[in-house]
């Protein structure tokens, strides 16, 4: 029996990536239904060799759906999810509306499925947690890490498509000679870099910083564990990259850390000093993989309790559409 | 008595950001002498009006030269720096190949200009470095910084104008859709990023992290502070950017950093939490001063001893050029 798939937030990049990766994994679908807001519906989106008409978004639209995956934002996400849940569907958010939720799992597959259990809604993480998770996790498990220091260079499209359109726009102006006009996003996007666009707090910390932070706490189950962020856009169009700097309760081996991060699932090794070859957002973009690279002891932390790292994935893939797809494979299979 | 001025590489970005400051400061010059390898001599630059001719450099370049400034690699400032000595000449020399010499003073003017003292021959030290520390020595003056974490966002430019105009070349191949060919730079250097393109060292080191690292200890005259940096090219033509986080021997206010870093000379605070304004590459270039924001409590040191801050210079001005003219004005005023 395969199971009916809804889609909240069809029309955006990360409602088309959940299509793409469908086709690319053959996932078993018995009816997909293509969700939007009033504004977006009537669109018509191809998928595996038909069409599928954009629905608005409507008190009936989760009747016989097994699962439902948002991506619509968080206004979107509160006014449907009890709708779709009471209809019986499991929903699988990718907005923030629920992730700090007491009650609510904020789950990455290879880190605590066993969260899922039985839960009727599921939070995807934000992207960039989900990326420094993925290889953060695999060495935390084995030897605590108390203290991460993480520097971002996010991509455009993390903000959306008519981010990723007007960072185009005005790399074409720029070159010929016209100003760049911001209107999406609130700075000059190409050829410059800014703030990461989101709300500053009291503390001084951005929402995506604060998201970086909390969220990591929860994935792995530890309240304590000591986190700072800074978060900046940079003109790349797909895949964020990350700087982390990490310490280790006890001193740990280089050579340990590039084995348990070789050998860790959803993780690639991209470290070839000699050719200077490391993660790159174009390498990144379109995998499933998270790329990591310049694995290296950290010379401020002469106990051997420092590693640096570098970090590319793919936001929409494993910062969004894939991670929430494999916590819907992770349902099917419990 | 004007003195005479005499710039080595002066065909290149740095050497063409020389005379540009030397306009913008009404420097009194007596004769200026453009030098350059014989591949590059023979083109006129433009200067106050008139065009200077480019002259190959040779034994009899430095006659008469009061000051020889020295921006064309480190083989031509080996080759070159005892000859414009010898003749009489006092160098300035951009590049690293004395830097780390123990006799030669490595000069940022706003923090040891002591250093300068008579030496006949003081190193500029890196960009990165330098605008690093235009914000950290501020703060470590006054309470000593133990331990830096840097992650850098490097511009193009920082390779050279060749790079400068691969970076624009293959932007416009990519928006046609024509795959983007590297040929100055390893990688391709347009909407991606990648790792700084310097050799890595036995510890995973890049050069240009090296010598973050060695230069500030220098500098600072403090051996045994603890520093760690990544060192990240990205696409944004001028000007870097550095996400820096500081641990304090004894615990800091905000406060008192914002106060500090705000009447620090070379420094200007952008950090507007409200108006989402901080420093920006595309605000940074051209201009004199690095521009700082970000600032706050680094939340990950519950002790009060962290401090995060986000950094936007020039690379080619106070990072290169204006920092070296700062030195031979500071030679002048001694």
């Amino acid at each position: 029996m395969s199971p009916n798939i809804a889609i909240l937030g069809a029309t955006g990049a990360v409602g088309r990536e959940f299509l793409t990766i469908f086709e690319q994994r053959n996932t078993p679908i018995g009816e997909l239904r293509l969700l939007a807001s009033a504004r977006s519906a009537g669109e018509t989106i191809a998928f595996r060799g038909k069409g599928i008409r954009v629905e608005e978004v409507g008190p009936k639209s989760f009747e016989g759906i097994d699962y439902a995956l948002f991506s619509a934002g968080g206004s979107t996400s509160r006014q449907w999810a009890e709708v779709a849940i009471d209809a019986g569907a499991r929903v699988i958010d990718n907005s923030s509306a629920f992730r700090m939720d007491e009650g609510v799992p904020l789950v990455v597959p290879e880190i605590n499925p066993e969260a899922i259990c039985d839960a009727p809604l599921v939070a995807n993480p934000n992207c960039s947690t989900i990326i420094m998770n993925m290889v953060v996790w695999p060495l935390h498990r084995v030897r605590p890490v108390r203290r991460i220091v993480v520097s971002t260079f996010q991509a455009i499209s993390g903000a959306g498509q008519q981010a990723m359109l007007e960072l185009e726009r005005q790399t074409r102006d720029l070159l010929d000679g016209k100003p760049a006009e911001p209107k999406v996003l609130p700075h000059q996007a190409a050829f410059n870099l800014f703030s990461h666009n989101t709300p500053i707090g009291e503390d001084g910390y951005n929402t995506e910083e604060t998201k970086m932070i909390l969220e990591t706490r929860k994935i792995f189950s530890c309240r304590d564990l000591a986190i700072t962020a800074t978060c900046i856009r940079v003109p790349v169009p797909r895949a964020h990259s990350e700087s982390i700097n990490l310490t280790f309760a006890e001193p740990v081996e280089e050579a340990w850390v590039r084995q348990t991060l070789a050998a860790a699932e959803g993780v690639r090794l991209v470290d070839d000093r000699a050719g200077n070859v490391f993660p790159m957002p174009i390498d990144a973009s379109g995998e499933d993989d998270c790329l990591v690279g310049r694995i290296r002891r950290d010379l401020s932390q002469p106990d051997g309790r420092g590693i640096e790292l570098f970090v590319c994935g793919d936001q929409l893939r494993k910062g969004a559409a894939l991670n929430a797809i494999q916590i819907m494979e992770a349902m099917q299979r419990a």
